[in-house]
């Protein structure tokens, strides 16, 4: 008798995984195995992922080890982050190490655990030379990403979600984006493995949560229950239509500036609109505007300097950085 | 004493698309005053349409009339349109004319109602050779049409909502797309129309009305107020995105053409994902395959004959149209 299929469908989406990574790192050095590291809270979408790991590595030329970061956020955070590290050792995971962080306050205490967490996931790679880290989101989560890029209204890009592939050289992997939290889940039950539910998950004041257990729901209940997969496939779409169009306006950029290297109106008025506001946006940020803080109305009054030109004056953006449409060029400058 | 502020709102957002009507439709001939109708049902938001609409055309050299379509898909709605015609009429609309429709049945209730409104719509434009049909669809009916497009999971071009300015040669605008409904509503109450509440409205039955009374109110409540505002942004940028890939893909398509006009699976393979999709797109529906029936997962699998070839055999796709590779071209037909 086979395994549970929820068990059968998470180790193939982590043995999928392992045979890009086993391509990407060919090497004739036997001794150097690739070590291969998930990054587990102890939930049950990590610890099931932890599970599968453990388990394909086995039957491959790979190594597997698990981190759990202990982000000081609840009491006793350092016993729980000990625990995580004895499940994983129990699933055969070396190595199996706790890591401490100090979560700051930048960009809300979602954000600032996120930046606390990959900074340790990423030292941790480095430290023990791993070739890849395994996170466990799942298209669940997509489908909440998608919905929260969505409330910024900032575009394609916000809506593409998490990446299969990312960080430095592509050492976040994240299998299970395509399945679902439900398979997920039932993976953990069939083989019983602990888990832990993070209170954060079902605390109303985070944002993720409220989305997960009240605005998803209702969207379901509204729209049916295709959403999350819609979400999921949206966030892929949009993901290649964003990277396809980055691609134009990097082109564009040198076809619209003169030999001297300014931004001629004239020709930037001739792009689609999408492309030229990529084109003024790229210019703005290379003149040393903070990408994050740049937002799409900035980059709408710029655009009117060529598209609603009526002799304004210049535009102010973030990071100082000024805007001025002088003498048929668009001059962007810090001061 | 100015008016309501509410009321100045309407009428600002349909005085600027009269003075855009007006731009377009220059005449030298005096007599030929372009006649601009407004597509009312009676509710809130085409009610204050229709107020707004008399009121401007005053002051401009348009005739002002409105048209009310009759579904009769309830009792005694030959009635109701009769009296919206009466106050159309009174509102100093002339013609005001009501239109009875057999609403059919494809695409759902929704949609074939929908279907039968343009038609009559179209139809009464032509007979009384308006410039162009104003319609009342507010910035939440925008935001809601994003989320059905995002429930289909099918790209960019379905999250762009509606436009500003459709159909043919541009014949219906709509100037509150950019006002919120709560605005709309105020101008009704301030200028003491009398409204009709449509029961479709608040039928659970209907999609839409179960995303308005439901689905938005939660995704608010997760993501906060300004959820309506980010979806009717992200109709904005994904329409100029989709628009400029498929300006994209139109010109991509001839230079992955061979000289006998086949399409050269090596030079598809060099073109980003995203317009690659949109080439096969456009492929498949030249061939014969009708749009509407075309789903992302068959581009997908046509995509696979370009990114996966491993031999496969011919993709069959709707309206009897079949995709195989064949030494290095890719061959679409209609069987």
């Amino acid at each position: 008798m086979g395994p549970h299929p929820a068990v059968a469908a998470i180790r193939l989406a982590v043995r999928r995984v392992l045979h890009d990574v086993l391509t990407e790192h060919t090497t004739t050095d036997a001794e150097h195995t690739p070590l291969v590291l998930v990054a587990c809270s102890g939930g049950a979408d990590s610890m099931a992922l932890a599970s599968a790991l453990a388990f394909e590595a086995r039957k491959l030329p790979v190594r597997a080890g698990g981190i759990t970061v202990d982000h000081g956020l609840q009491d006793g955070s350092d016993t729980r982050a000990g625990e995580v590290v004895g499940r994983m050792t129990a699933l055969g995971l070396t190595p199996s190490e706790a890591v401490a962080v100090t979560v700051g306050r930048e960009g809300g205490p979602e954000a600032a655990a996120r930046d606390a967490r990959y900074a340790a996931l990423d030292a941790a790679a480095e430290r023990h030379g791993a070739a890849a880290i395994l996170l466990g989101h799942t298209r669940d989560d997509q489908a909440e990403t998608v919905l929260l890029g969505l409330a910024r209204g900032s575009g394609i890009r916000s809506l593409s979600g998490m990446a299969a592939i990312s960080g430095a050289s592509g050492r976040y992997r994240r299998p299970f984006l395509q399945l679902d939290r439900q398979t997920v889940r039932k993976a953990c039950v069939a083989q019983e493995l602990a888990v832990w539910d993070d209170p954060h998950n079902s605390d109303p004041a985070y944002t993720r949560s409220r989305l997960r257990h009240e605005g998803l729901p209702a969207l379901e209940k509204a729209l049916g229950k295709g959403v999350v997969e819609a979400l999921a496939r949206t966030a892929q779409l949009s993901r290649d239509d964003a990277d396809a169009l980055d691609t134009w306006a990097a082109d564009a950029e040198t076809s619209v500036r003169d030999e001297a290297g300014a931004l001629e109106c004239a020709k930037l008025h001739g792009l689609p609109p999408a492309v030229r506001r990529r084109v003024l946006r790229r210019a703005v940020i290379a003149e040393g505007a903070p990408a994050g803080s740049l937002f799409a109305r900035h980059i709408e009054e710029v655009d009117r300097l060529i598209t609603g030109w009526r002799g304004q004056g210049a535009i102010n953006l973030p990071g100082r950085v000024e805007a001025r449409r002088q003498g048929g060029r668009l001059v962007i400058r810090q001061g």
